[in-house]
């Protein structure tokens, strides 16, 4: 593999994930990891420009920046791109109505659209939502449609909080699709049009950006495709055969946050 | 489209799907359809070979049979051919011992089979037990596995009570795959092991045997991947656009059981 310094070379901004590289979450708020705060905070202090492209479908964004905050990050909600206000702006441009599979943290993002009489489903990591009732009720809302709509915020696998491996949205997306016969349309990572959206919010072409998450498809293949360079952490839901995945190649690996920026301050141009 | 008299020759068996079309399942223990119990027993009068072949997985055999006899029908346990004592089997076969993810009700049926320190899971559909938490618990022991193995019991997408369409099996059996990034091994219909068990249970040939389902693809596609023909009935979970699906055409569409017992008894060879 090249050097690190060809691998960084004109990097410009970057793009952190948040749930597993900043922390991970978890039923007592989570813990953030080890590093990571001054990582973030040597980061922003470098000149490079930083924001935080994240798929978390749980917490409003107020809410999330909050806990972080209490957790030592220098962060604020004008700096984070999320799935839940990407798709409002979908559902107004497109005059969707939503019957909402979401969990409780995160309705208020939605609180100025029109849910009556609904016209398509969003789904969200409900977490413990996700119960038959639930899904029984928003596949017989997509059931009843003519031309039925689900827009899934993320469409990610899993993810570790500090009790384990937990199902993200990605699954429960999956089983509506596949009862419905229907294929959803993903607002949030890996989607195009979400990391356009960050690059476009941070100022920096796809080619001077690099995406650092610890998820090898939503995080690093996405960015990719994308036109960015990628790297995958070691820690969140990071498993040893990610560095052995069939289709993606991160453009280099590290042991956590720290690792990087420490190689992103050494290498990169300021 | 071919005369019944053509399209009905030579059949000396039926095999008969039990959800949909002799009755609706519901919350209150359902209800026959009509014209369903007084069919049954017109064909079993009629010298044609009937069996049952279900996709059944919230039922243990003897309580599938005790309502269906209660309804009226002319039902014996050992005329059943259903999932769950043929995922035992298999479970024997190859040593496997299950992690249950199934409805209270079939327990009942795995009461012989091992179940210490799981190195499979075996799903079914659970109904009100698919919480998030259970999801979550078979999820966990499949990531934990080194050659991760998941049986489901059919994989259908929906079924209808009485009180509506509901998620089935299938649709949970997609999400764990998606979230393990494998495939689930199907024990039930439209496996074509599970249809020869069935036939050679009757003792007719594929050649000779005609299903009588109410799934377009689990019970006529499957059906007729193995040999058989298969006609769909109107009832249970039909949908108009079933007659005009894409890849499954039955062999004929009937309003209920009835009719088709109407024309079996009128053209094929007793």
């Amino acid at each position: 593999m090249a050097e690190w310094g060809e691998r960084l070379a004109g990097v410009r901004g970057v793009l952190l994930d948040i749930s597993g590289v900043l922390y991970d979450g978890g039923e007592d708020g989570g813990a953030a990891i080890a590093g990571s705060v001054e990582a973030v905070a040597r980061l922003k202090r470098s000149g490079l420009k930083v924001r935080f492209c994240t798929n978390e479908s749980q917490k409003a964004r107020g809410a999330l920046v909050g806990l972080l905050r209490q957790m030592g990050f220098t962060i604020s909600k004008g700096e984070v791109t999320a799935p839940a206000p990407a798709a409002c702006l979908v559902l107004r441009e497109r005059g969707l109505r939503p019957h909402l599979l979401v969990h409780e943290g995160i309705r208020s993002e939605f609180d100025q659209i029109d849910m009556s009489n609904p016209n398509c489903v969003v789904i969200a990591d409900a977490g413990e939502d996700f119960s038959y009732q639930n899904m029984n009720k928003a596949f017989q809302v997509l059931m009843e449609l003519e031309n039925p709509v689900l827009i899934s915020l993320g469409k990610g696998r899993y993810y570790k909080e500090t009790s384990g491996l937990k199902l993200d949205v990605g699954a429960y997306m999956k089983a509506l699709e596949y009862a419905c016969g229907i294929k959803a349309e993903v607002v949030g990572k890996p989607s195009p049009e979400f990391f356009k959206s960050a690059l476009k919010e941070m100022g920096v072409d796809a080619h001077q950006a690099i995406m650092i998450g610890d998820d090898i498809v939503g995080d690093v293949g996405g960015a990719q495709r994308c036109g960015m360079r990628a790297l995958q952490v070691r820690t969140g839901k990071f498993r040893p055969s990610d560095e052995h995945h069939p289709e993606v190649k991160a453009d280099g690996y590290v042991d956590n946050l720290a690792e990087a920026v420490d190689l992103l301050l050494l290498h990169s141009d300021k």
